[in-house]
């Protein structure tokens, strides 16, 4: 008899949070910690090919990137404790473009987030900003490309609405994908 | 004073294996469970664009994932219990192609993986496989992109070798980017 191993509390746990405690402070060595955790990923031919450009409120950064949000964003994201630009570099093998860049950046941010999570913090990545801003913003290099920026806070009460997702058997199939009438 | 939590045991465990047991079965639920995990990651505008397509040892699609398979992954991945395609859909929002679908397949694969090691599994993605190939094998309709094979398994003794990372400071820096020279 085999019984399912429970799914990950940091999994469960996690939200896409938008109300943090501004007043709480967020120690550098902690937020590093994150990025030590997003850096442990796995990539495709160990590429590791994300770059994370970070900054905590008090930075001068902070406020600019506050600024290349979008407007929905920026009005809760102000509350966080540190934003997390996640991009990456398309160098791959033997100078050839990786098609994998933006995917192992998002499991790079997926640890991230899953590692505040397990240290008590919220993280929200996002996808809402501009890009051309922030690259101005943050001196963004050519090569660089911004992907996501990450709301890092310590969570403040929050009623979060009930998790949307569709059916499992919609997006996990077994065998072969059937035909579209049965989709 | 504040201490750092410590890394979550799940990143500090996974490791990429290229040795499975076999001969030990996995329960199906368990598999699902990993899949459940993936499907629990955030996305952007919750557009959840993964689709996996998944198959066990004993299934026909199984030894078709395998022959699709670069020869050097596709030796160790046979001793794996099942093997799970990663693709996304590119259709965002009001019909618009969503960018962060790459990435965020990335994301639910690293929860699929963390969730494996938590459960004493090994999971181990791979990029290098003939898609064409692959999307024959099993029927992946136009409109999904196959862009990961992910071997799961029972870890079977293993000489693993050190992790590889370029220092931390390399790809996540604070505030601005640095000039090339300081780069």
């Amino acid at each position: 008899m085999s019984s399912v191993p429970p799914l990950l509390d940091v999994i469960l746990q996690r939200r896409s949070r938008e109300r943090f405690d501004a007043s709480r402070p967020l120690a550098v060595p902690h937020l590093v910690s994150l990025l030590e955790a997003a850096h442990l990923a796995p990539s495709s031919y160990n590429l590791q090919p994300w770059r994370f450009l970070w900054t905590v409120r008090g930075d001068p950064e902070f406020d600019r990137v506050l600024l290349a949000l979008d407007p929905g964003n920026a009005t809760w994201a102000a509350s966080a404790s540190a934003l997390v630009v996640g991009g990456f570099t398309r160098v791959g093998r033997e100078g050839r473009p990786n098609p994998w860049a933006e995917h192992d950046l998002g499991m790079a941010t997926a640890q991230l987030v899953l590692q505040a999570v397990a240290s008590g913090l919220g993280a929200h990545p996002m996808a809402g900003f501009d890009t051309g801003r922030l690259r101005t913003a943050l001196s963004i290099p050519t090569g660089i490309e911004p992907m996501t920026v990450t709301a890092i806070g310590w969570p403040a009460e929050e009623s979060l609405p009930a998790r949307e997702r569709v059916p499992l058997e919609r997006v996990a199939v077994r065998g072969s994908w059937p035909p579209p009438e049965e989709r």
